[in-house]
């Protein structure tokens, strides 16, 4: 392999999501909104093996399964700031971060939409994502417009970005939940995901994930009176999905008097740090 | 509408390519190989009218049809050091960054998939490109399976970047290509398209961009000349389609001689410059 590679891939907050399976992992995946932030993961690749997340040993399942599916052993640094188990999509970057870094070292030749199936495929295996690594390949304010990496999903994109705040209040487990009934979630996902695509703008898209939250029952009572005391001071905030926490545009959070953390809605995927 | 909205969108040497006509000007396009330069195009929307570019009143057939699609009026500034019609798209950054930043400015509430379309759309219809504006709204080494703009065209990219060097000897009139018989071009193309998707990388597509400029005699003495001398020096080079340009990896043009002009592959597609 070549001298360590380096790969930054933005967070995912996922607004409002619809689950879809298929037989295959590839064309499984989820419909949906969200949005990547500034705030993000970066992944080294070098030799040796084992996963570290800031230095600790902490195995990701969707890491390993990257390296399998190409075949190469390596010792994989993922460095963040965010809190793991909040949705933030963690895995899935550092899962596609593995994808793109061990492909340059290893001259594995794959093409970017091969390693972003690698890295989705290797996420749902994990039961850990639906959604967050092709729209972390992607950046921006994100709508899967179809389930699954290329050539199955689909994804377009809404071109607003700014500030944004956030607050972690703890975890809630993505296999969990994807684990229990998901129809009603499906239902009232694909619901929200139109009525977006009615009027494709970012604050739609928090009105209609205020609402999904709601009705999915995801929304727990510490959660909610953190949005409505946002909501209160004339600010727009949502829930991410899934973690408990909450999201907020421009500076709604510290308005409202918490102690957030800032950051900001980017608008590029995936890329190598020594190309930037 | 807002105050002045600025987007950046990269230029996009082509690098080997064949044509595809359909029935509606979003599903015509090209497939091929290009890549995106650092060196690329600044769009400004302002109140007003007409085209300016570095501050001469210039009209692009492209950037207006975008505004008609629009329905929007503006002045459209574009500032760019590349030189015009020698294969760098800067019609296609131009129609694109107008889409973008008129999109914005207006709040036409268009999607990124929606604001592609259009600018391609008004592209073909002013028969100055096929295949620029998807990849500037992408970005890096691009790779254009199928022709035209979402959701009929489809896109992968290779993953590398790296230096770039090029040298403007002069214009070759895209009109004038496409207007002949392209068919040979269509044919030489498509089977270059397959040689590099069976080893999809950097060198390769300059090794097959190579032989598409000779056996589509698009390439003339003066040009082959220079990408001889960067070959003498060990370096890689190849004509960028269309124009009289030659493009080379890491500094091969200044290696043999020449006084190129220094750039790189941007990683990144079209992007408002208040988000970055």
């Amino acid at each position: 392999m070549t001298d360590a590679t380096t790969v930054r891939v933005p967070g995912h907050v996922t607004l409002l999501f619809s689950v879809h399976e298929a037989p295959n992992a590839a064309a499984t995946g989820s419909r949906g909104v969200g949005l990547t932030t500034a705030e993000g993961v970066t992944v080294r690749i070098g030799p040796g093996q084992g996963v570290r997340v800031n230095g600790e040993r902490r195995p990701i399942a969707a890491v390993e399964g990257v390296l399998e599916a190409l075949g190469v052993e390596a010792a994989v640094d993922v460095e963040t700031a965010l809190p793991l188990g909040t949705g933030f999509g963690v895995s899935g970057a550092a899962a596609l971060g593995t994808a793109f870094a061990a492909n340059r070292a290893f001259g594995c030749e794959l093409t970017e939409n091969a390693l972003v199936r690698t890295a989705h495929v290797a996420e749902v295996e994990a039961g850990t994502g639906l959604g967050d690594v092709v729209a972390q390949a992607h950046g921006g304010v994100v709508l899967r417009l179809e389930p699954g990496a290329p050539p199955h999903g689909r994804i377009d994109a809404i071109p607003e970005a700014g500030r944004l705040e956030y607050l972690a209040l703890g975890e809630l487990s993505t296999p969990t939940v994807l684990a229990g009934d998901t129809a009603p979630i499906t239902a009232a996902g694909d619901a929200a995901l139109e009525g977006v695509l009615e009027r494709p703008t970012l604050s739609r898209s928090f009105a209609r994930a205020r609402a999904f939250a709601e009705e999915t029952g995801l929304l727990d009572d510490e959660v909610a009176a953190v949005i409505e005391a946002v909501e209160a001071v004339g600010g727009t905030a949502a829930m991410a999905m899934l973690g408990r926490t909450v999201v907020a545009l421009d500076d709604g959070l510290s308005r409202a008097g918490y102690d957030a953390v800032e950051t900001a809605v980017d608008p590029h995927g995936a890329r190598f740090v020594e190309d930037a």
